[in-house]
């Protein structure tokens, strides 16, 4: 068990409103970096950031980027001491459909012990969790029992383009040192994630993989009566539907050929673990507001999110979509989609792959664009190091409970980035719920689990230092 | 060769730039019947028209209808004179995509000879031409030879609701009496079509049918996480992919079951008629903008357009739409569609086919809404009456040119009505061009095949008496 200093925990304690009433600021903040319409707003939450770190006492840098900027920190050096670096973003997704939100999305309300808000629990509380818990070391005991690195970005919604750029050395000169000297650390830390449900905390181990795309059929130079030309000119709507049929089958089978050939099998020990989980299938329909789940044959639920590649497609438009009809034949038809992918699937070969299947399916008389967006690999990350042990103690003091040991089937880039470039693995310590609607109207976070995640975090840095040193 | 008074043809002539200028005052009104939020416009239009009637001396009535008005006029009576009933609309389709409009769709303006507005040609301008005619005949002679009903309604590009209540009688007690009585006549002229090409007039005698879909496929409550839910809850656009791609097949045959079934044969001599015109395949192409002609294998581009039922998709919608991308399983997804038929396809067999497509189509563990619109079907008139030789004689008065007999890809769902209820056919004198994106940014109008429009109309007049008393 770890044990905190007095001062620390009563800091913590004594600020709980504050720190509530900080993270509602930072909330107010509509920093969508998918839409260059909010531009402005992703740099005030980046001001916001840097002038939170300056005022802990930290080391502060603000990266300037040619998309959206970077916030660095560091804490004063304990010598001897394991470094942390704790990764965080403070951009969120879109919040349309507006219409559907019960509080607007920039107004943070509480609700039945919910903070209601874009961005709530993805990721500016998850990542405030590690701000707060320093600040509370650094203000009450003067110092950490670690050394501290922070690296909050504004993109991580869109990409992360600017975060690549600075792993690849793009901004070594901002730094006056090489990324990798910047970044140099024993271990990650992220809280972008779920706890496996209310009071199931959880260490995630895994993490699916991702690839984007954006696939545009064009037709006749603009849009034409249906009834003058409708049959004797190609209708790139219609075909649109025919090229996206080929990609998944009825029952969940991703088409795309090659799509599992480098797919790893589940170890039974895994799947095993899996199915003792406390996971309720009816609960799980309810909870999204299904009449059954669905997948790939043979997979549960939890192995279908978990383990196996998928292909959605998040977006799609052409046409006329306004209130009553327009007899037209479209001039465009474009879809947005998305594969998650799974440890070992390469995502340029299924870039390749799917290319391919476009160029064999658009049929020859529309002229096609398919953008390949960003793209990172499946990851999972080794049970037995002393950081895992180090989480486990820190969320057992913050949470009262041992965690359980989950993987998640979304997708964060810079897990497998740290991996290749830093030699480090990561701890994903989500703090979230499942039913917390990231991405979604009606985004939420618990506010007792926003405090439990500071304390479990305050835990962390003194069990990094009980465990590793 | 038919005959003018020298009054009406001075007159028309000295009216040139008044009949333009008051054309661009109905054209200025957006009365876009689709979309509720122009309602008022629709409203102003028909006012306009009804007042224009009442000052060219007309007995006049403004029907108020559940949905859009319809203005009814007839002139003074001459009796044992044949009684023609012209038809036209008022309202036209949608705007967007508006960035695409050369110069503001509701601000017309002349360029290289056209006027380019929406509703230039549809039907605004080639309505009016009938309007205009019979003031010129009115001002100038004092009289028409033949007796003159026009019944013009708002309501064409969104299914002619109202008018069909008025046909079916719903509105006889605002008539006077029945609608039988009220639109009693022995042909009907309708110009809302196009001639065969620049200085080739015609007279359109087929028309193809129409009925419209609007299907949606409702998955997860809301929009989901791709990461934490994808591959376990079923994608609402992906399914609707491949809904939508067994509806036609990559060659252009609609693949509904039974829905050639009806469809007749084109007759030899048809086939050849059509051989014969005038038409490049080339210039087709180049129009609209395609690399190569597409459809049902076996038949050319013109027996595509005007005796070959389709099925094409007008628009679709569903998830993120936005700049970049949004990583969600969507809620809901949904496609507007229409197909066009031929004469002896009966819209509701079509309907009920459908309905068992998607049926069959859709996965059961989507709830689906398959709404129904508007549908007519196709027809074609007789070649060989007194009402065709008029129409011939006056095309030619007022074009300089004979007209060539073609048909239509387009539908006007009141024309088989007016053959069922009012047991007369119709005449379709189309003064537009094909390539006046109808339906499409940039809509324009010959200003010459405005004038030329008003001539023959006034040409029609004195040739119906001629042929037909």
């Amino acid at each position: 068990m770890t044990v905190l200093p007095q001062s620390v925990t009563e800091a913590i304690t004594a600020q709980r409103d504050s720190h509530l009433s900080r993270l509602f600021e930072l909330l107010r903040i509509p920093s969508v970096s998918a839409d260059p319409g909010f531009s402005q707003d992703v740099y005030r939450a980046a001001k916001w950031v840097s002038t939170t770190f300056e005022g802990m006492g930290l080391k502060t840098q603000f990266v300037k980027t040619a998309t959206h900027p970077i916030v660095l920190a560091e804490s004063p050096i304990v010598p001897g001491a394991p470094t942390v670096l704790v990764y965080g973003h403070f951009d969120v997704q879109p919040a349309d459909p507006l219409e559907e939100w019960i509080s607007p999305p920039y107004d943070p309300t509480v609700r039945d012990g919910n903070i209601y808000a874009r961005g709530a629990t993805d990721d500016k509380g998850q990542m405030l969790t590690h701000v707060f818990s320093t600040e509370a070391w650094l203000k009450s005991h003067g110092k950490l029992p670690i050394n501290l690195k922070f690296l909050i970005e504004g993109e991580e919604e869109s990409g992360s383009v600017a975060l690549a750029q600075l792993m690849a050395g793009k901004y070594n000169d901002q730094l006056g040192c090489s990324v990798e000297e910047k970044l140099a650390c024993d271990v990650v830390v992220i809280s972008d994630s779920s706890q496996f449900g209310p009071g199931i905390p959880a260490i995630t181990y895994g993490l699916r993989g991702i690839i984007s795309f954006e696939l545009t059929l064009f037709g006749p130079k603009q849009d034409l009566h249906s009834g003058t030309f409708g049959g004797a000119v190609a209708n790139p709507v219609n075909a649109l539907m025919r090229v996206m049929a080929a990609f998944q089958d009825d029952y969940g089978k991703v088409l795309i050929p090659g799509f599992y050939d480098d797919v790893e099998d589940l170890s039974e020990s895994e799947r095993t673990q899996w199915q003792n989980l406390p996971f309720s299938e009816d609960d799980f329909m309810q909870q999204v507001g299904i009449r059954a789940t669905f997948g790939e044959p043979g997979y549960s639920t939890i192995e279908r999110c978990w383990s196996r590649p998928t292909m959605d497609i998040n977006g799609i438009t052409g046409g006329y979509q306004g209130e009553g009809g327009k007899t037209i034949v479209p001039a465009k038809a474009s879809a947005k989609f998305t594969c998650r992918l799974v440890p070992n699937q390469d995502p340029v070969k299924i870039a390749n792959a799917v290319k391919q299947l476009v160029q064999v399916r658009v049929p020859q008389m529309f002229t096609h664009k398919l953008k390949v967006g960003h793209a990172a690999s499946g990851i999972v990350v080794p049970l037995d190091s002393p950081y895992m042990a180090a989480a486990h103690d820190a969320i057992t003091a913050g949470f009262g409970k041992a965690p359980v040991l989950i993987r998640s089937g979304g997708s964060i880039p810079i897990v497998s980035q740290f991996k290749e470039r830093l030699g480090v693995d990561t701890l994903l310590l989500g703090w979230g719920q499942n039913d917390d609607n990231t991405h979604s109207p009606n985004e939420k976070f618990s506010v007792e689990d926003f405090h439990r995640g500071i304390v479990a975090s305050a835990h962390l840095w003194q069990a990094m230092a009980d465990h590793v040193s």
